[in-house]
């Protein structure tokens, strides 16, 4: 058996987010059928960095998955791309010491959120970003986004439905950048809890519309609780754009 | 009776192209049905400056129609968003003079051409750009696009169905920016034939990509022959982007 490590791209617009599911098609589905085809292992199954939700896209999604196939690891981006619907594209493909696990041995993930902030929504690239009706004042959302560097108990950031118990992560960049009528996000960290970074991405848009007061997020991390963040931003503004291995994860 | 003037945005996958046909959708027939409905006109028409072909987006599109209604100029814009499609965007809308003519009163457009330079294609902006299989030499791109510049008689540019008589254009900017896997052409002209930015889209590629001798477009011009020229590039890399009207055309 060897284990083949898989850098994914997708267009989350068609699915129910990453992870399979009884009533609804899930990239690792398609995936994990794809792979079964190719190599006739009726029980493959594949292991994603990141259990991205239903809409959000990723560039550098990480997976795994073991095989006793004689394909080429690095061929089998070429050959599934053959199977595969054309919103998920396998980047790139590799060997990988059997220690490797796409998602526990992740030291870092980088989000992106687009934001797309005019009059009208966007015909073009509405499934790429969220429309925001109102002016936001990015200088004011810059100031609130430093709030969330360093390492914090984040379990006001984590949606009511969420059952990890340890909600302590450390996040060591944020940034906005403004291409009028785009304002992208970049968030980097060791980790995020599930819907952070949109619960960040709509308190945000909250503090740079006027409707939250600056200091949200000082507020709410030292509260605890939920109500002092915005609205969960929606999903399509949201890209997995990479994730990190420490190098001996790889071997 | 008021000349409106609208500025458009559309994602053009969808659609058999700007022009109203028989058999298929197409965006003026989304905008016009729109129109009607919004003043209760039934023979009302749309003019676009642009007949972008099928699969071609539009950034800046415009148009203009004749209406009684009331509606004041600026307001079209937010009522028609209200019934066009998600994937047809007014961006903005203005009252003009009568004499305006979305097609006969421009005096220049522009348009984008987007390749993705890449392995395998791209599942989330796979609908934004052309994928090119095969590395390109931007140097030798940028190189040959600078023989488009000037007055030309583009005949061979020109898609073998097109009926246009007068094929003499001026082309007074092109240029080539690189964001990898993106690479980005820009081209400004007082007007551009049917399928002629995407002749030099395919033609741009050929030589990037050694298929083509470098001289193409030089040799196209002296010879007046298409066969010296690369193939049509896919329509869903290419964006009109602005359509350029003198002041005085718009009082």
């Amino acid at each position: 058996m060897r284990r083949i490590r898989l850098i994914l791209e997708y267009d989350g617009g068609a699915y129910a987010g990453w992870q399979r599911q009884t009533n609804a098609v899930s990239v690792q589905q398609k995936l994990e059928e794809a792979l079964r085809r190719l190599t006739g292992e009726e029980t493959l199954t594949v292991t994603g960095a990141s259990r991205t939700d239903a809409g959000v896209h990723a560039l550098g999604q990480n997976a795994h998955f073991d095989t006793s196939s004689r394909i080429p690891a690095d061929k089998f981006s070429f050959a599934l791309n053959t199977l595969l619907p054309e919103d998920i594209r396998v980047r790139q493909s590799s060997e990988v010491g059997e220690r490797f696990h796409a998602r526990f041995s992740a030291s870092g993930k980088e989000y992106r959120y687009l934001f797309y902030s005019a009059p009208h929504s966007s015909a073009l690239y509405r499934n790429l970003c969220a429309h925001v009706i109102y002016p936001l004042d990015t200088a004011l959302m810059r100031a609130e986004a430093q709030s969330m560097l360093g390492r914090h108990d984040f379990a006001p950031f984590a949606a009511s439905g969420s059952v990890v118990k340890d909600t302590v992560r450390e996040i060591d960049f944020v940034s906005l950048y403004e291409n009028p009528p785009f304002i992208e996000m970049r968030v980097h960290g060791n980790g995020f809890l599930y819907n952070m970074v949109r619960i960040l991405a709509g308190t945000l848009s909250g503090v740079g519309s006027g409707k939250l007061a600056p200091g949200a997020i000082k507020r709410a991390l030292k509260s605890g609780s939920r109500l002092e963040l915005g609205v969960t931003a929606p999903p399509q503004g949201l890209t997995l754009m990479r994730v990190d291995y420490p190098e001996d994860a790889l071997i």
